[in-house]
């Protein structure tokens, strides 16, 4: 519930959009599958994002609405782990928006943030909406770019243009899990902390072990296992006859 | 697409609370499981409905504000065609948000809106919210209540007080799915009118017959039986290795 209360906080003082609580409700909906908790199959996706994310040349961490409501604090520890940038991007772009979340993130302690207004002046190709401007000193220049709870268009886009993606998605059969480099599916509020925790642990480790772990992953094989994990889940809980309570409090 | 916007306009118009967003939210999730469909699965459970709201001495529909930004017209001409009362329940009470979804259910031709401020004097037991209160002269008179998008306490206390209860839920394996009498797991945008076509139909028919075609209607069985669906449907998505479109765009 404390998930919850954040992030209608995070609307009612313009941080998230209208469509961010419809978003995050169908995101509950997945977790409540999941079990709500951090599975062996996104640990292993952990590894992998953070093998990936220790090895780039400039990695960026992409900030929406959401993700600054829910993680500001996370993502700016997570950013100083890794020596990565923080860089706004919205899907409902305003000027207003940009800078609530970058005070946001400046708060939870960030040095600074990139693609407020005029910063974002590149555009990448093919992709629609607003989402496709970005910081020409951060997402653009960036090798290895990390978007939780992103847009499936702009990480395919993304990936179009070699950068590796590492997504945090809650639905493993999205746009955006099934076209990252790595997605690991799981809740970003569990998520983000544990990544951390990964990679100062292989912060230390030699660049090729890391290279190799990243290489080696297989996200298709990873999402398919996800996906075999809700499957089981719902046999078990329709074998039971039971209810799930945690979605109960419709509230509406 | 359309159905968001609907919402969203409710929203912003005082009949859609934020918490009706995020409830929005978790039943897009289901819904995309379920194939954006009308299943089968969800037809048999109308025609138990159906048969069900015909047979009862006094049916009330209950709205909420989610109900009523998505389908108000739908649940005025239901009530017409079963002889059914509508009475306003809502989670989060407030008389302005019960008076604009009063509103909205007589410009969507409703003669009377039970349940409006005052009106609501009564108390159902073990129910811990607003949506205790009740109108003496609807739904705690009723015998069958029908009540879309409705939340697990409420039902439960409902079902207790002997009435029979139908939901219309996207989440199977929710406490109100699982609770209540007969359970329609299916958009209430595309439920509402097959469910009032299916009414329509049987309201010729023998009470005799009705009454057997309610009775012989095993609700835990049909739940199974939908959870299995989206357990296919689940497996043949991973086995193809595709992604679905349906809930790209986050617009977070």
């Amino acid at each position: 519930m404390l998930i919850r209360e954040r992030l209608v906080e995070g609307f009612e003082t313009g941080v998230v959009a209208s469509a961010g609580l419809l978003a995050h409700g169908r995101g509950e909906s997945f977790d409540y599958l999941l079990g709500e908790k951090t599975t062996s199959n996104a640990l292993k996706a952990m590894k992998a994002a953070a093998a990936l994310l220790l090895t780039a040349r400039q990695p960026v961490i992409s900030v929406n609405g959401n993700a600054a409501a829910l993680a500001a604090r996370d993502m700016v520890k997570l950013a100083k782990e890794i020596n990565a940038k923080i860089e706004v991007n919205l899907f409902h772009r305003s000027l207003q928006r940009e800078v609530a979340i970058a005070n946001l993130l400046q708060e939870a302690g960030a040095d600074e943030v990139r693609g407020v207004g005029e910063a974002s002046s590149a555009e990448i190709p093919e992709v629609a909406s607003e989402r496709r401007r970005v910081d020409p000193k951060g997402i653009l220049a960036a090798d290895a770019v990390l978007v939780p709870l992103e847009d499936g268009d702009r990480t395919q886009a993304l990936v179009k243009m070699h950068k590796k993606v590492i997504a945090i998605d809650l639905n493993p059969l999205s746009r955006t899990a099934q076209s990252a480099t790595v997605t690991i599916v799981d809740n970003i509020v569990r998520a983000m902390p544990t990544l951390t925790k990964i990679a100062k642990k292989l912060r230390t480790e030699h660049k090729k072990k890391l290279r190799k772990l990243a290489s080696s992953f297989d996200n298709k094989k990873n999402l398919s296992e996800a996906i075999k994990m809700i499957n089981k889940r719902l046999a078990t809980l329709a074998a039971k006859g039971t209810y799930l309570t945690i979605l109960e409090e419709s509230e509406i």
